[in-house]
C-alpha cells in the first residue's frame, strides 16, 4: 500500500527490555511503536501531546505483530513507519523495525481511532493533521 | 474453532500498567497473554520454566489484538486462555479479556515456535505436551 | 521500628519482568511494592482506587532498596508489608521480600505524601485511614 | 563528592512510562538510570554489552531515590551522572534529573557489583575500567 507519510525513528534497546532469553520481550514492540508514530506525528508539524491536551484521545483499536528475527540489549533499531490511511475516525500506522545489519526483525501494523476526551465517542480526523498530511 | 484446551486465569491491573489515558497501556496485555498461557500450560501439568531449564525456548512468532473497551486500574480481569492448534513446530493460543461486569475488553491471538535453546532451530512440540492435551 | 498495620502479599514473577541476566530486573520491584501497598490498604477495609477518585493523590516521595539475593522467573514471591508512620502527609512503607525458602532477597521502604488533585498541595492524611490504623 | 567521570544523557519520556496519574511512573526512573549509566560507560570507551559478554555481569545492590517534581508524558529529561567511586568489587553512580526548565525532578544513587558470571561472586573492578578512569 502507499503510504501517506514515512518517517524513521532509531530506538537503543535498553537492559530493562531484554528478557531471559536473552531477547526484546515481545511485548516491548508496543512502547517502540508508540515512541515511532509520535515522531512521525512531530515531523508533521504536529504534537501528539497537543492533541491530547486539546481534548482528543487516541486509543489503540487493532495491533499486529511478525516476528522474523529476535532484537537484543544495545541493538541499535531503526523503525520505518508509514501511514496508510486516515480517514473518517481512524488512522493506521504500519511499522518495520530493523537491525544494523538491515535485516528486517518484525512487521506490524496499528490502528487508532479519534475520541472526544469530553464524550469518550469517535470523532473525525482532525482537519490540522489531514492538511499537515495533504502537503507532504 | 474449537479448542484443545480452555483455561482461565484473573489479572488484577496495576497502576504500573496504566497510562495517562487512565487506561491499561496497549503494551501490557501481551504481559498478560504470557501469564494467562503459562498458567494454562501449568493447569496441563506442565512448567514453562521446567521446559526452558530443559533446553526448549518458545519465543513468539504472531501477535494480533483487537480492543473493543479499555481496561481501568484496580479492575479483576479475567481471561478466557485457548490453545486451538498444537502441532509441526507451533502452538496457538487465543485469548478473550473480560472485565468483572462480564464485558468482553479484547481479543487476541499469538503463535509461539518451539526453538532448541542448544541450535536455535525450530523443533516438534514436545511429546509431554502432546500426551497432556490428548488427556485432556 | 514497630509497625502500624502489617500484611503480606504475594507475586509470581512474570516473564516479562526477567532481564537478561535471567534476574527481575531491579525496576521492576517498584512494581511490586505499589502492588503490596495497595494490598495492604484493601486489608485496611480502604480502596487507593476510591481514594483516587475522591481527590487525593499519594505520589512517591522517596524509594530506596538493597538487594541481597536475585529473584528469577516463576518465583512465588512473599512481601511482607509494614506500614510504620503515617502523620502530617506521609505515609511510610517498609517491605521484606522473601523466596519460597524463606530467604530475604531485599528490603526497602517508600515514603508517599498525600496530595490534593485539585490544588496539588500536600494534605493530612485522611481521617478514615487514621482511624481504620487506629482500630487494628 | 567530586565525581570519577560525568556524563549527561537525553531521555525523551514515552507514553508507556506515565501512569493514570499523569506523572512518570516512579518505576521507571530505573530504567533511565540504567540508561544513563551505559551511556556514562560507552563515553568512557567501554560498552556494557562487551563487558558481559565477556563474562562479567553488574547487577545493582542498592538503589535509592528522592523525588521532588513529577515529569510528565514527552518531557526532554537531562540526566547528569556521575561516578563517585569505583574501587574493590563496587561502582557508585548518582544522577540527576532535570526537565527542560532546568528543575530539578529527583536525586538518585546506584550501588552496583561485579560479579563473575562463572562462579556467581564477586570480582574485582574490571582493569580496564580502572585505567579508563584514571585517563579521564
Amino acid at each position: 500500500m502507499e503510504a501517506l507519510f514515512e518517517s524513521t525513528t532509531e530506538i537503543r534497546v535498553r537492559y530493562a527490555e531484554t528478557d531471559r532469553m536473552g531477547y526484546v520481550y515481545y511485548g516491548n514492540y508496543a512502547t517502540y511503536f508508540e515512541v515511532a508514530r509520535v515522531e512521525a506525528i512531530k515531523k508533521l508539524g504536529l504534537s501528539y501531546r497537543a492533541l491530547e491536551d486539546s481534548g482528543i484521545m487516541l486509543p489503540v483499536l487493532q495491533y499486529s505483530i511478525k516476528f522474523y528475527k529476535p532484537a537484543f540489549y544495545d541493538d541499535l533499531l531503526k523503525i520505518n513507519t508509514r501511514i496508510t490511511l486516515c480517514k473518517g475516525t481512524r488512522i493506521v500506522f504500519d511499522y518495520t523495525v530493523l537491525n544494523e545489519d538491515g535485516q528486517v526483525l518484525s512487521q506490524a501494523d496499528t490502528t487508532l481511532v479519534f475520541i472526544s476526551a469530553a464524550t469518550k465517542k469517535p470523532i473525525a480526523v482532525p482537519e490540522i493533521l489531514l492538511s499537515a498530511l495533504s502537503n507532504v
